[in-house]
């Protein structure tokens, strides 16, 4: 039985992926080294550079946001898995300047190896690089050690956050200062519904009974707090916001940024539906939703289901996720 | 067993998915009379207005493009149904100004029903209103007379395309003539691979075996040109690119827009890799892509496929799609 997914060879398909990326958004972004995704333009090296790095198979997670205003460069690994180290020091090289480049990398096993890995060689070699780790998932509870927690979908805001403080010419410290500002007040929570076929492998990446969720799952399946029978989406939308706001340390009197991101079956207007009882819900503890991203930012292949992020902002973080961006999945004007 | 989506009660899907996106998007578009969504800031009388009417559970169309540089205003039906003409009507008279009035409907039945009843009305009452229809589905064949040929998801950069001119303060006379010739010069075909399922009545919307596709199949799982075994990603990009590009009269020489539209829990990954083969062909035939669209235009629920869209451009087309706009779902600088 074939896998009822639109592929060639499976072993071609990250590579067939940026490609197709980079010729549809060509004017923005180029493809460096069959794994490296740069803006198109020549470089600025007057302004802090922006990497990150992940896996492939989340689209249009993370390439999808680089472009002026966000990412400088992302370092793509194989579906489901870390770039390694060679291709994240290539990427540091050809980023490297006096300025400094900021490095995201999102808590997973692979990618924190990666990352280190790549950082030793960087200081070796002389390339000013700043590391930060984002780690907001709650589903093991929000005190639970940093390293136990995931990164998430909260990655892309902070993208764009670091992105504008780059852009507006704050140095590496400054960036990295308000990329930590929004990282250790930002939570996710997701929830599954119906599971996604591996594009390699055609294996189902976890199984859930027909009238059956799971709170909590992480982004390539890893367990969540359990599974529960299914509720409507007031009552998801509810029970989430309810953990994911304290998580974020929001409370009345807040501006906030709320995101439901979908993981990829689960239709946008299935998106709204559970933004609107979210958003009221903060609306309703007092917050104000200054800022909301409802839509696909990092996907699981086609699982049903979604996270839901929220971050307490201040002034600085609000005009800083409203400067002008041109990342092919996140412009503004 | 209860449906595997975020709902509530299946009655409420509508309002509540439009309650949740203006409050998602509050700065751009306002909710009217539970069924209209229009720009949120006052209207501009000086200018022509672009309506457009179509049922929901196509997200983010069609109300996701109402915003500065494209639509005025879109007048919601239920799920997949046509939203009747007193809702129209009214928005005509919402609208309702010297400058006058471009109407987009898409071929379907109920649309059409609805429009042209509207449309009288408004006649009647001195509303300055033209119509256009889109139908540029080729999958009956490119040759078939217009009534018989469906709107699909060309009618978004038709609606990029009349809403930049009329921004420009073009007439409409002006306006209707640039969104022709968009609307002449434009073919789609889609292709289904995994049906969705309606969130009302909980029923797939149609059935193909588990190592078939179908090419040609509508946008509520209308019958296309027959199932067929499953092609490769590149197989099914050339087949179907053959046959959009010169039904868009698009020869060597010309200047393109290429989209490929996802109908839902296809993957962007998916998309991209369709989109490379769609792109190396065109360019092998000695076109030139300017202007490229990837990702979920117009969905049908969780569905597995795509729409390919092809239009030939001009100087002014395509100067009109990177005009700036700022609709939740196609944001220009």
């Amino acid at each position: 039985m074939p896998m009822k997914k639109f592929i060639n060879n499976p072993d071609d398909l990250t590579p067939e992926l940026l490609q197709g990326y980079c010729a549809a958004h060509s004017d923005k972004v180029k493809l460096v080294s069959d794994k490296i995704v740069m803006r198109a333009k020549a470089k600025d090296e007057s302004k802090v550079a922006i990497l990150t790095i992940g896996g492939a198979g989340h689209e249009p997670a993370l390439s999808g946001f680089v472009g002026d205003g966000m990412l400088d460069a992302s370092v793509v690994g194989d579906v489901f898995a870390a770039p390694g180290a060679p291709k994240v020091i290539e990427a540091m090289r050809l980023l490297k300047r006096d300025a400094g480049i900021l490095f995201v990398v999102l808590n997973h096993e692979g990618d924190v190896m990666s990352g280190n890995m790549a950082l030793e060689m960087a200081k070796e070699e002389g390339i000013n690089v700043k590391m930060i780790l984002t780690h907001e998932d709650i589903a093991p509870g929000a005190d639970v050690p940093i390293e136990n927690r995931r990164g998430l979908g909260g990655c892309v805001p902070l993208f764009k956050v670091a992105g504008a403080a780059a852009e507006a010419g704050k140095s590496l410290d400054e960036v990295y200062a308000v990329a930590e500002k929004i990282n250790n007040n930002m939570a996710t929570l997701a929830v599954a519904l119906t599971t996604a076929t591996h594009p390699q492998s055609g294996d189902a990446i976890f199984d859930l009974a027909d009238d059956e969720m799971e709170i909590g799952m992480g982004q390539h399946g890893e367990a969540g707090t359990g599974s529960s029978k299914m509720l409507t989406a007031d009552e998801t939308a509810e029970k989430m916001a309810k953990q994911v706001l304290p998580a974020a340390n929001c409370v009345s009197g807040d501006k906030i940024l709320l995101m439901i991101n979908g993981a990829g079956a689960t239709t946008l207007m299935e998106q709204f539906i559970v933004y609107r009882k979210a958003h009221a819900y903060a609306e309703a503890q007092g917050m104000k939703v200054v800022h909301s991203l409802v839509g696909e930012y990092l996907t699981v292949q086609e699982m049903g289901g979604f996270q839901m992020f929220a971050a307490k902002l201040d002034d600085e973080l609000e005009a800083l996720l409203n400067a002008p961006s041109n990342a092919p999945f996140w412009v503004t004007q």
